[in-house]
Order: structure tokens, then C-alpha cells, then sequence
């Protein structure tokens, strides 16, 4: 199971316990999809699979942790890279489950959440000016904001008329709202502030990742279930 | 498999039998979930996640006792800040397959099963008073009893007139009050008394975690089953 | 894959064998658990249990083995203290898939397999008298046998009218007389006579358990598809 | 999880995202297979496995390639020699979900694809001069692309009427005819040109390997589920 | 992903492809089997374990090779002792998936097969003259051939009037009578001629496996889609 961790390593213990619970998350997520109906196994399926990226991309992180005492963001950002286009494409595949949404919904959320982390990412490498990269960022976060709390996709949740889609819908986008505003920030201490403890700053981002992904995942499997049955 | 253990190492033994006993509940409660009704899927596949959760924990757990001698109890705290919740839901759960359940019920089994493990945590890591942490955390396990004894819990047991839910209910129950206890008190020698033979302690603690996980998993399991055929 | 054996370590090669056959013994009964009736489901998941922790024992054999060129027999009792209990179980279960049995004799198997490992367990690890431990270990184990000869469960087996139960019901007692047998023999060897040749007694070992393990595992198989078509 | 990268490195970040991206792309087509009618399962499967096998060689790639700084051409060709056939193989598999296609168009296919990559490799490897092994694997490749375009495979898909196959097969051919170039043009700067940047090279394969696996893989299970609701 | 080869090294880079392509082989085999009516499943969970077993001796037998350069003829008899049997049994298995099949067949496929191996495996180890060893080993071969070209087995294909499951017979029979043929091949030269250069036989080896167990598994797979739909 990889390196071990000192048992006074607190930032440690909390890389080890949101390894452990992103691969419990995947597998309760890929039992009990199973048994929702066929419309919501694929949102489940997306749901699990975010927690499976997670886990794998964790249980690397871990190690760095423990051999080295450092996990620098840019280890993070291959797991957003891949997990916050599918979060964001997940407001897509709810609606999708309960009412006719157009292609063209999906592409915009997808469109605009690779080029959210992807231009910070470029900022967090040196490949752009921090500046920028968080820039571009925060207007492709603001478009999905916009879209899920005032565009089409809005528009489709409000006129679904299903209940436990539109609870998911609501907890996916105050998440989105709260949970993923505290990315931006440790960005902007950790690249355009005066530095910032590397120790505080994982133990932040571990219990995000915790709250955006396993809560989120956990929202969406709730409304699978009470819709199924 | 990691790092091996010395034949004469009885402690290790333990380590390693809970280590197997633990995948092999899961693989178990995994398969075996298929063939309940779908009302009981949920408590089993949370049963099965338990399991898993210690297996993993377990598996690192051994790595460390057969590198060290040693495993402090810190690092077990991963595991039952996991566990502990998903199994103090479980009543939830359980009584949710057979009668209707309110959420508020979820949400106090939840929160308190975090605050005591939670406090427990920091006085055993030392971010809080230990007997500060242990009267929190007794606190916390007071209230669950109280729950599933005298409160609103027990009874929507007695009145669910299933007798298979009804006879796990009362042996969680049990287990609850008697196998967790021993966590207590093992936290009690180490951390307020005069010291503690390490051995012994995780041996006691492998056994205990044996009890309350596996036992408490398959009475959930066997309630499943027989209200199932 | 762990580590490797030297092209003339013919017992390193029975291990690794035995690791490859319990892997594959697990895999197969658990993909083939789906064609059978539900009532035999509990019985071949319980059979897919049992090589899966045997694999998982023998995976971390045959490190020591490779490494140390040695494997105490101590090592053998975390695989044999979880799966001789479920092989046990397994005539209840295979019983319970063709009649109605009382849960007593399930209690009766269980602890009786339990003392009958427990105790030879504690005399070969030193904290008994050998000659004790095997004593007490021959006890349960002949309780066992008279149980599936002459008690309850024999009874049972005559008069299922189940051919395809009593067919596999009379194999695993031939298996358990005869390969069982083989366990006591090899404590006697190695912890009363005088002394033993570590190569050949884990070869015995090895075949043994595949005799034990895999054969009684099919057997129990056979039956499952024999009375689901 | 094998070696670590420096953060600084982010061709060794683009190999621990594409591992990840082909884990969780082979996980999400076997979860949704089961969803799909059966007609469409079997490519499906393909499009699942082809992700599972580049998994595998990723997660080799990336271990080459975090501890030496380099990552020859010739370890992708595993992954290719396998992975090349079943993608061309699997325009047979779609047609054949939607209408009567002859069994020689599948070996047609297959025959060409392992001639391209194979001789290919012996261009790659020095067992042939590479100008001969690239230009029968581009022959094998106009083929190929000859057949989905022009031959029997065109014309069968054009007669299918099957609205979600054909759109499949033209998202398909044209991913073969555009991203499968991206190959003979490495191969041609590698071999036969006057050297190259191995980061640079590394980070076009992979992303090539993104385009060319991942979404040829989506296309085909969104054709499927388009045609099972 | 174990040890990692030099990109100079083509067997190591063969012994690479035979392992991904094995447990390819095996994840393809245990998705579909699925999808084949329940008489087929048999026969297909049978192909699937075997290209499992052989997947994980080839994971084993890659690091060996890696390591050391070398993989003695040893440590492929593990594989074969349980491949070869279970391939031989399949023939039983398919002929059983169409008609009635007396137990008998299945014993004598089964007893000529491990007596095939293990004279051939005592020999090649040197428990046995080589030339007996491969005597008794070629005997058993031609018992095998003779049952499916002349004997019971044989006429039970031939009365079967299933076109899918003769095809599948026919084509497993060849196999066998061509590519078995390279084992007994490759022992003459190892172990009576005059010593054979190692690669070669390895890459051999190889290729022969990939023919008898991927094109074997392949053709009952084949046959199992053909006669279910």
C-alpha cells in the first residue's frame, strides 16, 4: 500500500483517509447503480467514475506526500483536469435523465470547464502568467455558474417538473457555487500571494475534494434512488 | 503483500488474519447482495463498503506493524472516521428497507457518530485535551444509544413489525453497546492512564474491530436474506 | 508479482502453482455463482470465499517462501482459521439449499471448527502443549465428522431426496475424512516427532490444500448446476 | 503506484492523465455495457478493452518514463499491435450490430491493421529498413481507410439505415483518417528524419492516443446508446 | 507494473504483449460471457480462466525475464499443468453445451492431459529421464488427439447436428493437433538436443501461447455468440 506515513503527520492522515473514501465512494457508487433506473445509470456511472480518478490520483499523491512532505498543486491538477469537466457535464446528465436536452448544452459545459483548468493549470506551470491563467479560469467558472443558475440549463431544471432531479440539481449547484471557489483561492495565495503553508494548504484542498466530489457524487446517487423508486 | 512477519510474531498474525477476514467479507457481501430484494440492497452494499474500507486500512495497518513493531492508534482513526458513520447510518438504513423512515433520523445518527470520532481523534493526536476528546466522544456514542434504545429509532423498530430487520436491529444494537465500548477503553489506558503494552492493545483493538465489523456486517446480511425468501 | 523463484526450487514452483490454481478457482466460482439458482448461490459464493483467501494467503507463502526459503506452518494458520470454519459451515449451507435445517447445527459446525483450529493454533505457536492443542483440535474435528456420519446433518443429507446434495454431502465428508487427515498428521510430524524436512512438508501441504480447497470447492459447484437445470 | 514525477515535468503529467483518462474510460465502458442491448455489447466490449489495454501499457509507459526520461517508441507498439487491429476490427463489430456483414470483411481488417503496425514495428525495432516498414504500413493503412470509405464496409454502412450506427462509423473514419496520421508523421520525424525532441514527441503521442482511443471509444458507446433507448 | 524492459529487448517486448493480450483476452471473455445463453457459459468462463492463469504466469514470467534475461522452460510448466488440463476439458465442456455427454469423456480428457504435463514437467525438471519424461507426455498427447479425431468425443461432435458448436470443435481440434505440436518440439531441443538459444525459444513460446490460448478461447467464444442469438 505504498509508503507509510509518521503517526504525528496529520496532512498525511488526511491524504490516507480521502484515498480510502473515494474508493469506497466508486464502489458503493458502482454496487447500487445497479439498481436505479436505466435513465439515471449513467449519471451514477459518471459519479463513480469521478470517484475512481480521484481515488487512483490520491492514492499516487499519498506517496509524494510521504516520501517527500510536499505535494505541489500541480500533482492536483491532472485529477481536475479530468474530474471537473465530467462534475460539470454531470448537470447535463441529470437533466438528460428526466426531460430532452440539446447536444449543444453538453458541449458548452464541456468546452468550458477544460479550458477553466486547463488555462490555470498553464498559470500553475509558468506556461502563461499566473495572472492570466487564473483569469481565464474564473470566466470559464463564472460561464457555468451562469448557465446552471441562469441559462438553459436553469431553464430545463425549473420546467423538469421532477422533484428529486431538481434537489440534485440545486445541492450539485451550490457546491459548485461554494466548494469550487475554494480552488481559485488557495490559487490565488499559493501563486499571487506572498506564499502559503504547504501543509495548510493540502489539508484545504483534501477536504474540498472530499466535499465536491464525494458529497456531489453522494447528491446525485440520492436522487437516482428516489427517483427509481 | 507487502513487507512478511516474523513466524513468532502473534501480533502480526492477528494483523494479517483480520487483514483477509475483512477482504473476504467484502467479496462476500458484494455477491451476495445480488440476491436480496432491492429494499435490502442499500444496507448491504453500506456492509460490504465497511468491510472494504477496513481492508484497506487493515492492509496498510499490517505494513506498518511488520516495518515498526509498532502501530500507533492514530492510524486507525482513518478507518473508524469512515467506518463508524456508515455504521451508526446503518440503523437508518436498516429500518429504511422496511418502514418509512424521516431523514432527520440520518442526519443525527450521522453528525454524532462524526463529532465522537472526530473529538476522540483530536485528543488522541493531541490537538485537544485527551480527556476533553474521550468525554466529547462519549458524549457522542451516549447519544446513538440513547437513539437506538429509547428514541425515536427504537421505535421505529418495535412498531416495523419485521421480525428479520427487527432481530439485526437488536443485535447492532448489541454490538454497539458492548464492541464499542471497548474502543473507550483502550483509548482510556493509552492515552489518560499510565501506559499500555502496545502488543496487547492491538490485539485487543484487531478482535474488536473483528466483532464490530464483520459480525455487525453479516447480521445485517442474514436479516437480508431472510426477509428476502 | 512478488518475488521469484530459482528454475530448480520445485516446491517454490508448488507454490506458486497452488497461489495461480486458488486465483483461478475464486474467479471461476464466482462468475459461474450467476447461472445457478438462487438457493445455491450461498453455498458457491461460500466455496468462492474460500479459495479467494487462500489465494491471498498463498500470494504471501510464497514470498516468504521465495525469500526465506522456509514457510513455517504458523504462517498456514490465518488461511486455515478463516476457511476450515466456512468449509465446515458449508455442509449447513449446502443442507439449507435442499431442506429445512435448524440454525443449531450451523452454531455446532461453526464452533466446533473453530475450538478444532483455535487450539492446534495456540500448541503449535508454544502457548499450549502441542500434545494439548492437538488433542483438543482431533476432538473437534471427530465431533465434526460424527456429526456428518452419524448426527443431525447426515440425517439431514438421507433425507433430502436431493441427489445432486447428497452427491456433493458425500463428497466433501470423503474429503474431509481423507484430506483433513493430512493437517493432523504433518503437526504430528513437525511438532511431536522429531523434526521434519521443511521441502516435503510444504509440498504435502500444498497438494493437500489444493485437494481440500479446489476439489471440495467443485464438488460443491457440481451440485449447484446439477440441481439448477 | 509506481514512480513519481517532479512537478516540474509536464510530459511525465501528461502520461499520469492519459493513464488515468484509459482507467477510467475502460471503467465507465464496462459499467454502461450492461445498459446497451445486446447487439451492441460486443463493440462496446472492444471499445472497453482497447481502453483497459492502454491502461496497462500507460501505467508501464509512464513508470519508463518517470524513472529514465525517455520512453522509445518501440514500448508503444505493444499497446498499438494490440490496440490498431481491434479499433479497425470494430468497424466490423458496428456494422455487424446493425446489419449482415461477411466474415471476410472482418479478417480483411484485421489482416491489414496487423500488417501496418507489424511492419511498422520491424521499421521501428531495426529488423527492417524503416523506410520499407513504413511504407507497407501505410499501405495497410490507405487500405484500410480505402475500405471505410470506398469499399464493401462503406457501402454497407451507407445501406444500414441505422441513424446512430452511421454516425458512429463516419465519427470513426474520420478519426482513423486524421488522428491515426499523427502516427506516420511521428514515426517518419523519429526514424527517418533528422532526430526529434522525445518530450515533444511523448506529449503528441499522447495526446494522439487521447483523441485516437478515448473519444473512438465514446463514439461507439454513444452510438449504442442512441440506438438502445 | 513490475520491472521495465531495454527498448532493444523484442523478447522481453513479446513477453509484454502476450501478458496485456492475455488479460485483454480475459476481461473480453468475462463481459461477454454474459451476453451467451446459459449452456455456453461454461464453456466461456472456462476460456476466460484460462487466459487468466496464463496472464498472471506471464506477469510473473516478464519480471523474470526482465530481471534476469533468462526464463527457464520451469517455470511455464506452472501455466501449462493448469491451462492445458482445463483446455482439454473443453472440449467436454462445449460437446456438453449441445448433447449429452457421459461423465467418462470428461475423466479421460482430463487424466491424459495432467499425466501429459507432469511427465513432461518431471522430466524437463530432471526428477525423470528427460526421454521418458517426453515419451509418456507425447503418449498422452496423441490419447488427447485420438479421442477428438477418432474416438467418443469425436462421434458425439460428429451426432451433434449444432453447426456453431462443430465449428468450434473443428477448430479447437486443429489447434491443438498444430500448435501443441510446438511444445514437444521446443522440449526435444532444450532438453535432448544440443541446447537451443534461449530467445528464440522464448519468443516461440510466446507466439505458440497466443495461438493456444487467445485463437483456443477465441473459437468457443465464436461459437458460444453464434448458437445464442
Amino acid at each position: 500500500m505504498g509508503k507509510t506515513f509518521q503517526p504525528t503527520d496529520i496532512v498525511g492522515a488526511t491524504f490516507w483517509l480521502i484515498t480510502i473514501a473515494m474508493i469506497a465512494t466508486a464502489a458503493f457508487l458502482f454496487l447500487e447503480r445497479r439498481r436505479v433506473e436505466d435513465r439515471w445509470k449513467t449519471p451514477v456511472s459518471a459519479a463513480g467514475v469521478v470517484a475512481l480518478i480521484s481515488a487512483i490520483n490520491y492514492f499516487y499523491l499519498k506517496d509524494v506526500w510521504a516520501a517527500t512532505g510536499a505535494a505541489s498543486t500541480v500533482y492536483r491538477f491532472v485529477d481536475w483536469q479530468l474530474t471537473v469537466p465530467l462534475q460539470s457535464v454531470s448537470f447535463y446528465l441529470v437533466l438528460t435523465a428526466v426531460v430532452s436536452v440539446p447536444a449543444a448544452l453538453f458541449w458548452r459545459l464541456l468546452v468550458a470547464s477544460v479550458v477553466m483548468i486547463g488555462s490555470a493549470y498553464l498559470g500553475a506551470a509558468g506556461y502563461m502568467s499566473p495572472t492570466l491563467g487564473i483569469l481565464i479560469g474564473v470566466a470559464g467558472g463564472l460561464y457555468i455558474l451562469g448557465e446552471v443558475y441562469l441559462g438553459e440549463a436553469s431553464g430545463l431544471n425549473s420546467g423538469s417538473g421532477n422533484e428529486a432531479a431538481q434537489s440534485a440539481f440545486n445541492g450539485m449547484r451550490l457546491i459548485v457555487t461554494i466548494g469550487w471557489a475554494i480552488y481559485p483561492l488557495g490559487y490565488f495565495m499559493e501563486y499571487l500571494g506572498g506564499g502559503v503553508d504547504e501543509a495548510s494548504l493540502n489539508v484545504i484542498y483534501n477536504l474540498a475534494d472530499f466535499l465536491n466530489k464525494i458529497v456531489f457524487s453522494l447528491i446525485i446517487y440520492r436522487a437516482a434512488v428516489r427517483d427509481s423508486t
